[in-house]
């Protein structure tokens, strides 16, 4: 949509290139259509994915990439149609806008698989031939059935359900199993909180001592292990019925096999480059490696309801926009206890 | 068992290093203990596991190594507690000899999956530690309970049983949808086979433009793709809700991943040295790898009913021991139609 008939200008902070680095960017949001809802926004998560696109990671990103999928912030404006939200509600906008709302996954309310793909938040085409423009910015359009709920944590839309969606897809909700959760970021530090609220033995698997009492005490894990450490891995061998492997720097995959039982299912959702891994680790005790990324609106409907009835919530650091290329920086090496949010609301300005 | 308490001499094929170079060699079988039966071998399957252990492709081969799991042969002497064989009953017996009988595994009639570990057919250290010798020789010793069956065609009894059991535990015997095989050999054309009798669309991808005619019209494939064509392979994009993957030569796997419509799994049967494919293969569409080797008495059980009742038969090629080194090398190359099976009764002499 042109600038011509936007309804306002929108303040963000965009990447202009590779190098990934942030700064001020002034763009147009689209007039508010019938069945639209116009949110101001107050808070984005920081996702690994902003990584990917603010640095062309995947060779696809359209700049200037306004990144920022994990959205939270109050409706401001409402179309003619809209039914479902009112001025003044506390909304949070996930990690796509539109899809075809035609298709058997639409139908499912799993329109994250919509045949037609699905908008993405940001750096995705809309409808209408933009680019779209995510979260880091003050504002946001979107129609009022897509990925969009009232009061919700913001890191939940993209952290929680991606950790959220696969285990109880794989059936990793019934008490008393054993998961292993690789890696303790903002996935994985959720993994490990919904394992517990599903009554799972809950082992974290990481590369970092500095993780372990954290994990331990203010997590509820039941074990803490490094991965790099060949007796630990040895004793933990065969003991997992499920593993979440939430890492997105390249690892192997072999150690972590050893550690499932017979029919045990590890669940990819990070993006390490590549993976790799000998046949003999699936072919022995018929092992499953299964992926998944985000979910749909009825998923992320009902991990919220759980997250509210078991008072489940992201550990969060708050910053203010001014220190977005830091936080990229410290994400890419891990540093974060477990997921940044930007007080958008009191530092875009 | 030492010899001074074996019950007669045994004559087989073996090999006696890693050039996996077959000639005949004299050993003992056990005596007939009281649960046990012993069986007059009058036929072998070639299965690939055969070069893999007469080779050391895995590092643990125990010379002599006679090789040989797909067994069918004749009762000939029972112990005294044997209830469900008789002298002359017609039999088969598959890729273990012996398991706990005692753990969760063995009591659900998946002693493949012993938590003690199932004692296979050959190249395995056997309960009273001799290394166990396979059905590449005219007599073996097993107890009854164990991968042991009445009137079976020797090739289903590995062959057959590795595609059966996952194409049942990831239910793809819902007819209508549609199956992709990679790899047309021992296991490729009887998943074909199985998969048309389950009512499946059934797309042989295959390398060699030679099979296309024999899939098509032998084996009953729905359609045949070349994978090495691009504008082939891209026409089935997103298409397929399963893959049986039974290549042993390595491959690569991305191009495979995508032909799977969401929620799609490739069951990984065959044995490449290493598996390798891009993370988004598995993110994009929840697609799921999963591996499996063999099943336990049950599933055999139910695998060897379902092709009595739909007269599902293994193709194969007869042929005489001496010609087992040559057909070794030809199943290195792909080259049989589809199982050679060794006619051990009139030719091991």
């Amino acid at each position: 949509m042109s600038s011509a008939t936007a309804n306002e200008n929108c303040l963000g902070w965009a990447a202009r290139d590779a190098s990934g680095v942030l700064s001020p960017f002034k763009f147009s949001r689209r007039a508010v259509g019938k069945d639209d809802v116009s949110i101001k926004i107050t808070h984005c998560g920081i996702c690994y994915a902003d990584v990917i696109w603010t640095k062309n990671k995947y060779g696809d990103s359209k700049y200037p990439v306004v990144p920022g999928h994990e959205i939270a912030g109050i409706v401001k404006e409402i179309g003619s149609n809209v039914q479902r939200f009112k001025v003044g509600d506390h909304v949070g906008v996930g990690t796509f806008v539109n899809s075809c709302r035609d298709c058997e996954y639409c139908d499912d309310l799993l329109e994250v698989h919509c045949l037609k793909r699905a908008v993405l938040t940001y750096n995705s085409i809309d409808v209408d031939g933009t680019i779209t423009k995510g979260g880091y910015s003050n504002s946001i359009v979107v129609h009022e059935r897509q990925d969009f709920y009232h009061d919700v944590t913001s890191p939940l839309l993209c952290a929680g359900i991606t950790v959220y969606t696969p285990m109880m897809r794989h059936k990793m909700n019934q008490a008393g199993k054993s998961l292993g959760v690789i890696g303790l970021g903002g996935l994985g530090h959720m993994a490990v909180k919904f394992g517990k609220a599903f009554g799972l033995n809950v082992t974290v698997l990481s590369t970092s001592i500095s993780k372990r009492e954290e994990a331990l005490t203010l997590l509820g894990a039941d074990k803490f292990v490094i991965s790099s450490d060949q007796d630990q891995m040895a004793a933990l061998a065969k003991s997992l019925d499920f593993i979440i492997d939430t890492a997105s720097g390249d690892h192997p995959f072999d150690p972590y096999l050893s550690l499932l039982k017979t029919s045990g299912v590890l669940v990819l959702v990070g993006a390490p480059s590549e993976v790799k891994f000998s046949a003999a680790s699936l072919l022995r005790g018929r092992i499953t490696i299964s992926g998944s990324a985000t979910g749909g609106t009825k998923e992320i409907q009902e991990m919220v309801n759980f997250c509210a009835a078991h008072g489940i919530h992201p550990n969060i650091e708050v910053i203010p926009i001014q220190y977005a290329n830091e936080a990229l920086e410290r994400l890419i090496k891990s540093d974060v206890k477990y997921r940044f949010v930007i007080d958008i609301e009191n530092s875009l300005k």
